[in-house]
């Protein structure tokens, strides 16, 4: 542990030097706000009110202790408790660290020779290897689960160890087999060209789980495509097709007798710092573009290009479930697909889910620490 | 129905006149790929794939029949019909008419002297009537529904006819009572200050549902304020402000022993047009802030700012909720909070849920056409 060398205060700041040469700076409104002992004993959430004080707060006195800093404000009686360890760790410019962050790899076919494989049964009895299989899925966007029970339920048994499911209008589950009158193209026997789902929702899901019951059928290999490296070829080589994908909003819709679910968003999304932060591309609920007709051509010729550059064979890899096995992908990053197969030659049946990125992130973060 | 008075046609698109004194102009790659013959028959997705043309497709002949315009493309064997009235309604830079846009009021306390009430026995009966409350739903941000069965389950029921719940880490539905060992303040006694729920998730729940099952105690009464209408007049008063609490990320947490749920989003949220599109506050579980000590204390400055502005008298709307009252909010946009109560004094309690925007938009559209 670092050991606090020296403290210096001026009119609006602490400034506190630590053994291992880390110098930090905290303001005294900062240090008010966020007194550890003003926090609900249970809920841990703040209690302190920030109307109740000037921003030009100062100490009445302060004093170092052995392993805390106390400091006397004017408007409360008590001394407030900051240890030293938690003013190391929650230095203001510093993220807290966060086993939820992974560092990525965009990968094409060749740098993704196998899809990252984890044993069920290892990952229900440990929660050290599923935290390894949730950061894998996080660092590839996408993993498989194998040897999973001879069961329907062992997919959803297995995501329940991960997170909830987020409910769509096709369910909480979905059942991917030929139907007689299906509402979706999944629930047909065509191929299915890369995709993600569900760009028509104001929230798109994050993880994709499918689970597989029999695939017995010639042909329905499923197909994934890392859509972030994509994306990031494209800014390199056609900066101005990825400009406009990812300025432009279109509409995405998907309608049938019950729902008629819409939203307007760009193809590709970017974050505040200008990174890619989601891909939306499903050629199947694009609604009507109703861009200006000045901008059509413009908009077709760039969407043509990712469409042409989605397939090509470089950033394909093929893989065709077996039963026992469950994928699961990011579905605001990887692009899924399947090859058309032949409904009479026998069966094929998956179960799909999705958990968001936020209940992955969670899991991740309390099996990491226990 | 407005007329087509002539059809011109150049090299890369048709120029279309209609008696209304429309003009339209269709790119003919954007009608090869809106053949409203390839959709699939029963999911009404598009079936055509845009990479087996070239972006410089052009007829290879063309005629006007009575209420169609029909093309004969190169690549395809059979005309392509296109009715005059899908034309006129889908032309590009028209975006479709969608009964779930509804013109916003944002609202002070004079312009809102009462919350829009509706008799949930004739939105159950009256799918016009439901669309009615959704729609200002949507325009003021806060509806009330009354007369609810004497039920417990009678919230949940009405909220099924909108759509279904979204699920959180309190689980599909909230109990908010008095609890001996909350895990958050909701679950207490104490005054709750306005906030929104949930900034600390990836995906912010949109509506929230709270039913009022009992209601007997000494204080309580219910807060709103509208948050768009806060941030229009800080945009107005205050813009350095404003600019810095929509430009600035920060991070929310909550956490106990089963989650840990982080994100980082600004107060203020602005869509591609800069306009308004979410207001996060809840200063609870804002998590430390761990900006550089250079930004905190201008942060600091305008986050105090919003707080005392979102304090004020003008703002603040209040109703006591009774037993067959369930209020629905925008929980992006319009603050809530409740007075301190005396939990000695009777009974108070009320069952929360969440439907999405998303959800609430498809029953307005569903509801609206039949």
């Amino acid at each position: 542990m670092s050991e606090l060398l020296s403290v210096d205060c001026d009119s609006t700041v602490f400034h506190l030097v630590w053994s291992d040469g880390t110098h930090a700076t905290y303001p005294y409104i900062w240090l008010r706000d966020n007194d550890p002992g003003e926090l609900h004993p249970h809920t841990r959430e703040r209690l302190f009110d920030l109307t109740s004080v000037s921003l030009d707060i100062s100490p009445e006195s302060w004093q170092q202790a052995s392993a805390h800093l106390l400091v006397k404000w004017h408007d409360k009686s008590t001394e407030s408790i900051y240890p030293l360890d938690w003013l190391l760790e929650n230095r203001p410019g510093k993220h807290r660290a966060d086993p939820a962050v992974v560092s990525l790899n965009y990968w094409s076919a060749a740098d993704l020779p196998a899809i990252p494989r984890f044993d069920a049964r290892l990952c229900r009895e440990s929660g050290s290897t599923l935290v390894d299989a949730l950061q894998e899925a996080k660092r590839h966007g996408l993993v498989i689960f194998e040897g999973l029970e001879d069961d329907d339920q062992a997919g959803e048994n297995l995501g329940e160890l991960i997170g909830f499911k987020r409910r769509t209008n096709f369910g909480t589950t979905f059942e991917v087999v030929n139907k007689p009158s299906p509402n979706n193209l999944a629930y047909t026997a065509l191929p299915l060209p890369l995709h993600t789902d569900l760009p028509n929702q104001e929230q798109v899901p994050g993880y994709q789980f499918l689970h597989c019951l029999r695939n017995s059928v010639t042909g329905g290999a499923s197909v994934f495509a890392d859509g972030f490296r994509i994306c990031t070829d494209l800014r390199a080589q056609a900066p101005d097709d990825f400009d406009l994908l990812s300025g432009l909003q279109i509409p995405w819709r998907f309608h049938d007798e019950n729902d008629d679910v819409r939203f307007r968003r760009s193809i590709i999304e970017l974050d505040s710092m200008g990174d890619l932060s989601g891909l939306a591309f499903n050629a199947h609920i694009a609604d009507v573009a109703d861009l200006p007709s000045s901008q059509l051509l413009d908009f077709y010729q760039a969407y043509q290009g990712l469409m042409q550059r989605i397939r090509e064979p470089q950033y394909r890899i093929c893989h065709t479930l077996g039963p026992g096995e469950m994928v699961m992908f990011d579905n605001r990053r990887v692009l899924h697909g399947r090859e058309g197969f032949d409904p009479g030659s026998g069966e094929r049946h998956l179960r799909g889910f999705y958990v968001e990125h936020n209940e992955v992130n969670s899991r991740i973060r309390t099996l990491a620490i226990s």
